[in-house]
């Protein structure tokens, strides 16, 4: 990528103006929805574009974009797919900077729409106007109020940016995962969603946000990638300075072929995958709950010094089990120092409780909250300890204790809480929305703290060969 | 097991009066939480038992066991560790049926311990009198209004049965587990903390519940059994007619040292739990969140004819991935007949969407969610499909549709929402509270349709060895 296209993508993600062609009144349409959207998040300057209409929810519209007498940065297409290339023609004529295409039909129905889509990026070529999609569900950038996903449209999003930046080759991956986590607190920076690739794609967005100040942490879903060295290269390259979170789909036969018909991407071999991302950094996840799990403890932990896990627990079961699950992802359980032990048996109830690691604080704890906070405070500051799992007792007394002495930690700290979260959304909330990412699992908590390590010691190798 | 033994767990299970050993007026004790505990719960003859109070919450107090003038069926041991093999002795004498000691600090501890238990367990089979721990949280009978786990006790816990049985060798767990699901539908039969099992253990409480009418489903958490092949043989003869759900913990090297200190349970080596449990048809989780998700599966839905999946979605990403955790998990993608396909090409937007499985419905599906319901009817009277797997949008007019639709498949059908539950907790609990599984994550939703399939085997070919 030219320093031309991060140029053309910075103009993309910050439109002064927008054309949202194929608007319409019609209400439960996506052309009504999208002009609503775009006058919820406070967009100034929205160009309507339909063939008859002259006024589309009190905005002029314009029977198309070369009728707009004023600049156009950015035109949204959400035409039936026939339009789509004439629409592009009149874009690219109009000197429209970019053009995103949320219409669906193309290279992921056969030949017939891949050369419309070859067609269309000859004419961005031509012109120096760029394309996302076709088949994508385009862009939010909080800062200039662009926001196209038709989910979060409805509701509308966060108007300040944040660390995270995501491309995905899910539209509706971004659409729900900035829905799901923007009520948490997490913000983004810049959102794309890749659609069919004709012109940018995957990694022309991962070397853009790769050199985003904004953006301190990527996120990618992705079916498979049309230049797999440069993907390699930058992502090894961006991974030194950045968490690269990337959901990688596809991996089965199964997949792979779902994958064809929903981008008309080739998925690849799982294992060239795996080999890949490991050497890049790469923190691999499998799922939309492992990416949203992984995003909030990147999102507002530090990373680790090491590998070495301090469990807490009021539950006895559970530290067996959470024992279990740090070293399957290939955590250590911390050796505590004596002095530890021995402030810790302090705490700890002599009977039915164990003052060493993993903690259990015995039953006892559910009427003693205050036992989690000393616990934390102590294993706080053995240096043998990197960081901690918690495993909670989901009321209040049990989470405030937990909160305050979290803060204090300096080490990374999550927590498990034996509850459904929608039985007991206020403590998960509670918690989540202070900082300290809890889970409905032990595992799931054992799951991201493995990946901190991992990713902390792909940073630290790398500097050291670096420094020799 | 002996008929008496399972005439004597009934008696356990089922007592009419009930000594607290331990009992207490003060403040934030568990001696005053189990009192009131039992009196929130309308269990009738309690009989506290305090060295010098004359009345606890109320009711008349007695020294001791012996100056219990009435018959006690079951005496619940709070009492510091020193004073319990006293207390079991008396209660021998006293002719009481059963003894569940809550106290720990006997076998978890070292030799001392575990001589204290051998003789707690002689006088035991001298007398007659069972005991069910040390170091148990206990018994929750909804029939009986027996209950004693802590954390429940303080919330109550339902008077009414239902079908499912739980023995565990971790009383948090069990505790937790009827706490978390309750308020969700969910109805237990008998549950039972084992405790260090210096009488009755864990493969009693098997046997008792695979001979136990009111119990269908059987869920156990297990760090190690004493009697290995009994065990076995049990649960596959037990497996035949009721599903058991197992979470064995202490599979790994950490865990096991954990499970040592916890319970004073051997662990054992994984490979050979992991056979035993495939050959006796067990339904093997990990984790306290596959329980529960496992629990719902087995509770509300019929058992598939075989594996063929059909996959429902509106956001495109996630029938990619979605197809992928079903391959993972020994699931197929279903073959759709002709007429299936041509029915859904109706209802699925020809651009955008995909009328064939994985059925991705387009992003417009947003926009109408009458698509999912007629999506549904129609795979569900395709008989190449065995179960479904619908990935939703979180809002009322969506689940509303997919649980009308859901009622009236006559298939196990799940539900993935791209939403975390504490944010929509409302659609969560409709959904589930409704008898629709509902998961935060399409691979969790995939991995409970497996384990429905993978025992649905199971049964199939134990009921053809015993006709062929």
């Amino acid at each position: 990528m030219t320093r031309d296209t991060v140029a053309e993508l910075d103009r993309i993600f910050n439109p002064r103006s927008v054309a949202i062609v194929g608007a319409s009144n019609r209400e439960g349409s996506f052309g009504r929805t999208f002009v609503e959207g775009f006058i919820r998040m406070g967009f100034e300057r929205i160009y309507p574009v339909h063939p008859h209409e002259k006024e589309i929810l009190g905005l002029e519209a314009y029977p198309n974009v070369k009728e707009i007498s004023q600049q156009v940065d950015v035109a949204v297409v959400l035409t039936p797919p026939a339009a789509v290339l004439n629409v592009v023609e009149e874009c690219a004529e109009k000197g429209v900077k970019g053009v995103v295409i949320f219409t669906a039909g193309f290279g992921e129905k056969g030949e017939e729409g891949k050369k419309i889509e070859q067609e269309m990026a000859r004419i961005a070529r031509q012109s120096g106007t760029r394309i996302i999609g076709p088949n994508s569900l385009g862009v939010y950038c909080p800062s200039s109020r662009f926001l196209c996903f038709p989910l979060a449209l409805n509701v509308g999003l966060p108007k300040d940016s944040g660390p995270v930046g995501v491309f995905s080759q899910s539209g509706s991956f971004v659409d729900f995962l900035t829905w799901a986590v923007c009520p948490k607190g997490i913000r983004f920076s810049k959102v794309v969603s890749c659609g069919n690739e004709c012109d940018l794609n995957a990694v022309d967005f991962l070397e853009y946000l790769g050199q985003d100040t904004e953006t301190k942490i990527i996120i990618a879903y992705l079916e498979g990638v049309k230049d797999g060295k440069r993907f390699y290269q930058l992502a090894r390259r961006i991974s030194k300075e950045k968490p690269l979170i990337v959901w990688k789909a596809g991996t089965t036969e199964s997949g792979a072929k779902a994958a064809l018909s929903h981008t008309g991407a080739l998925a690849g071999a799982t294992r060239v995958w795996e080999a890949l991302f490991k050497q890049a950094g790469i923190i691999r996840v499998s799922s939309y709950a492992e990416v949203i799990d992984c995003l909030f403890a990147f999102y507002y932990l530090p990373l680790p010094k090491g590998r070495k896990v301090a469990l807490v627990s009021g539950p006895g079961g559970a530290v067996v089990s959470a024992s279990d699950n740090c070293v399957e992802f290939g955590l250590e359980l911390a050796k505590l120092s004596d002095h530890t032990c021995d402030r810790l048996a302090q705490v700890v109830p002599p009977v039915g409780g164990t003052a060493d690691n993993p903690v259990d604080l015995g039953v006892a704890a559910l009427l003693a909250p205050q036992t989690y906070g000393e616990a934390i405070r102590i294993l706080s500051e053995d240096e043998n300890v990197d960081m901690l799992l918690i495993f909670a007792i989901p009321d209040r007394p049990h989470t405030q204790e937990i909160l305050e002495a979290a803060r204090r930690s300096g080490k990374p700290l999550v927590v498990a809480l034996p509850a459904l979260p929608e039985m007991v959304p206020s403590e998960y909330r509670f918690l989540s929305e202070n900082g300290i990412p809890t889970y409905a699992d032990a595992r799931k908590a054992a799951f991201v703290l493995a990946k901190l390590a991992d990713y902390a010691e792909f940073r630290a190798s790398n500097s050291e060969c670096a420094l020799g």
